[in-house]
């Protein structure tokens, strides 16, 4: 069921227990020359509602929240971000009354890698607050990696930023707003002898114009197989969540 | 043009002084038992799309946040709320980054009366800190209060909470997510001695069923006339912003 | 009773939940070349005292907050401003214990306009945390809008800033503070197009010494006809208080 | 000059080098059966306004801010207090506004023991923020410590709370509102091993009726003596504020 | 060198451009029956002594933060935590003076799970405010995941929580206070289907008594093999950071 | 016990009412030309260890936490610092879980000046949280202050900053760290008219080269004698606490 176009009557008759509550966080920033400002919102959202067409009955989708937690993208102009403890808020504040309310299946839908830190130090706090509750999350890239790596055909098989894969999913979704002309492949790594560390940084200062990645080979027909299996693996978390205890021997 | 939409070497075109950001604000509450809780979010957006229309190269258009101060309709539960100073974060974070990059012309364009005060103390906040910068605020039904009074047919001439005008704006704009057998009319009002005063409440216990108003009398084509008149005077608006100065003697 | 020149025996004999504690809050900041800074505390504090003078068993009365959120006034030098967040806890902190201890009636009586959105606020957060109490809030002009336009005879029917209410309940208050010398008219408005919109200003940019208004019409007979019909209007409201509900079908 | 009574352009012809700011802090909390709750407040201001009154030009007198930090008082009932956090930033936030605009010596004088502790961290504070300005602190039993030691008759030679020191100090301050025949003398010490430590209490569980020491031994004359000796003692330390460098050789 | 134990005329010949801050981050939480609160510190504290042996000149070694963010141990009694807010805080304010001070290399040296997303957020903020600073961050075991892995011979090929890892390198650093006799070896995984999702968790929901491993196979000669070798990929990480632009084509 | 060294299972057997946690807090700030950057937490460790020795069954150890508010030492550079705010959080933070878990006695053990006014006002909050609870605080000198002066020979009795006091400890503790040869007498004073006031300062503006006192009359003798002295005080303080109530008539 979609929150946004539910009445409160109709959520009421739902069963806290047996309803997951499906929350998408995704983002609004540059995504180089050839991809729109709302790409991690238009494709976190289609996959969000692919997978509540297939279970419609076990979850509860509330609206893609768009401001993401996006500060290294502001130096090109026109990106709009959340501080990381605003964007932290943003999940557990909104979330937090219905765990209150006695909810007790959330799973984060995440689709902007900027909000990975973020959306872990939420879950945790939550977790804090209501130990008994299934609290989950995961950006479709974590979920569905071997999924994506399978399907993508240039050098680079994991989803980076506006690059084959972002390119083609948005090829599917939207495709009105790809300027494919404009594309351009661009990737720079860390020196090896950095490998394994964690660096802070700003996509101008890492990237040429904003692309971490090969569009050149992204297609829609690529684009439409990745989202129908990143949509079936969501279907089969979800499932999940209602089973029950996450940890076995 | 559509921040969403567009991609970055299209903003960085943009005359920072002659281009207004536009920013929506609405909520996603209980509307009643036959409104959907993105009512807020459907209807502020129309108007701000119905603006950009007319108004493509004079204004910026950011997505409408759906994240709402609505603490007062938790208690129906299944609304989503941001605490009043996270709402208030939620306006100030993402748009000083606009200001700090030289934009000098901002409106706040809002569709919750939640909302009201927490955009006053945002704005502020943002004009203490650029004072330079032209930056203004409206909830719809402020900047056009005649103009709805002039159309509302019912007893309660203003806009209310799922009565006559939104419940009119819905048929005209989402027709397929309202459910006009279910409406309620329902007005209860403050006891006379204590008119003027401020009075925090929460919906449930004000309303019977989360509606101040009278759905009853509303129709999609009264919708369409009003949102038609609310666009037009918005249009007005920003184009005062263009003007420059805001006082005059 | 006046809690300030009160003992704790004799608080602690009061009935919470048949006393209403009335807090004054207004702010010490210019008030032009001929009104001091502490005109706001001044009148708040005279139409408090008067009401508590005729309702002394009806009301506990606390001291006037002096510090406002006056952040608009700083440009003139001298002026004691809370930032709007903290404005908005030195309403909360200090009387969310007398909730927490069992009272039951609050109304929070504004006596500077740059409060209106801290109290609101503050007065929301309240009513989040005690929802069964009794919570208001007026702006005194807000309660006795009609008592004062009545009065006032210059072409500006509000009290606006050192103007003509305001001056004439000064000379009503503290005629020896009162420099008419030096008193200016001015007045500046919104340009038409901008009516009904919110726009944070400071008054520097604003006026031209600190004055919103017409002191030339003010006198002190006039000043002590309003701040009796004020006070007159304000017993009638903590009457109401007491009286329990807010709402009426 | 007293801030509250002056106008706009009397401060801004004040020379922000030669003027000291000074800010009395004080509370609103109980203060036995025989003292009111502003016991504080009319303490430390009639110490301050007698100051001002030999020294009109040298100083800049703002209001006392009443709210004190008083949470070991609450368990008495009616007590208004600011949580440690909160009275720090009634101190830095008001005040810091004047230091930007270039005043150079601020001097607190604080009129409540639960202040210390907080007025300690906002004078560090704003002294990182503004290393070149001149600030300092004293409660007036720390600036007079001997004097009132060499005025007390009493066994116990401090201040205490409601005991010879304020009683007597009301006594010439405000006599209608001491209740002599409610006094109560109590006095509990800390157990011997435990001298030299800091514990935090509240004073219903050391006290017995919210009285620490003797104020059987209080009379208005010592209290008269004690009020023109403290203020001739801050009439030395603004002068010596005014005079620079607070250390030497 | 050892900022403890180093004198401020020492530190101030320092070049600030050649120098690597290095700064460790660990916990003092439950590690199970078998080894004290203060292993990860011990073991950090470990790595990080061992790179400064060999790069004395290279590298300012900062005492180890042992308060860590671990909240998921508190069940278990006795555990030291910061709240991840906090712990985020821990990081960047002490830092940021190093920053502000013109030092322009810095490396988190981490030794805590749970650190891992207060570290990620600490260091894009500090990489907000100072984005030409070179600022990385890592876990031992992230930097050296290979060289762990090579050498551990039970079934989980990783560090986990008071494992064949954990336990190894105590008995390499402090024997004295691992007590082998009560090792319990336990490890429970996620559901197949939840693979790849975050999943907060607390130790004493997921594990038997606080351990997530093997520590039957740990011994103290592979802790010494592990140990130089993890210090010897920390000289690399060290020396890396000195050379310059993390990124290339 | 020492926390750091010790298992879970160890204290979860011990007794929350008869065994009092000492929590030491310290400093990693410049000392001078000769004593390296943690003599306070080298010094305050000692004094914990030795009592922790004789009373190994009556007290909880907590590790020393070194990070300081330190602000006024940071223009000699190096010195790492908490804000007051976050080292008020320091102590309140990971202190709060113990109490929440039913431990009652709780002893903070301060050796650092700049953490008095924090220690204060987190030990004020940690009280009213749980007023219960038997909550103290001392610095080692404060607890101590005879001894000390007693065994002082120069000039100035009291602790101070790297001065006899600070390097006879030194020298008894960790004199491989001292560089005796680089020491420097100074003592500046305030002015007499201040005597009594607070005045915030930073090192660098006070002191010549970060000294308050006379290392000169320092050595390793007097320091053995005093450390055993403070130790014998503070085993009275510990088994003070376990004897139950602080105040008596």
């Amino acid at each position: 069921m979609k929150l946004a176009e539910s009445t409160w009557p109709e959520i009421a008759r739902l069963d806290k227990d047996r309803t997951v509550i499906v929350a998408p966080y995704a983002a609004c920033e540059q995504h180089g020359p050839h991809l729109p400002y709302y790409t991690d919102t238009f494709l976190v959202t289609a996959v969000a509602e692919a997978v509540e067409q297939k279970l419609p009955d076990e979850m509860l989708l509330t609206p893609t929240q768009w401001l993401g937690a996006s500060s290294h993208h502001l130096p090109f102009g026109g990106t709009l971000s959340a501080p990381v403890d605003l964007h932290i808020r943003l999940i557990t504040d909104p979330l937090r009354e219905y765990l209150r309310q006695g909810w007790t299946r959330l799973l984060i839908l995440n689709g902007h890698g900027g909000n990975i830190d973020t959306y872990h130090v939420a879950l945790r706090t939550l977790h804090d607050e209501f130990p008994q509750a299934h609290i989950l999350g995961a950006s479709y890239w974590e979920a569905a990696e071997q999924i994506i790596a399978d399907r993508l055909e240039g050098p680079f098989k994991q989803v980076g930023h506006a690059g084959e894969a972002e390119t083609s999913l948005m090829l599917a979704v939207r495709p009105d707003l790809v300027r494919m002309d404009l594309r351009r492949d661009c990737q720079r790594r860390l020196r090896p002898e950095l490998e394994g560390l964690y660096v802070p940084f700003d996509m101008k200062g890492r990237t040429r114009e904003g692309v971490d990645g090969f569009p050149s080979y992204a297609n829609a027909e690529k684009g439409k197989d990745m989202l129908a299996a990143i949509a079936d693996r969501m279907v089969e978390v979800v499932r999940g969540l209602i089973g029950g205890a996450e940890w076995r021997d």
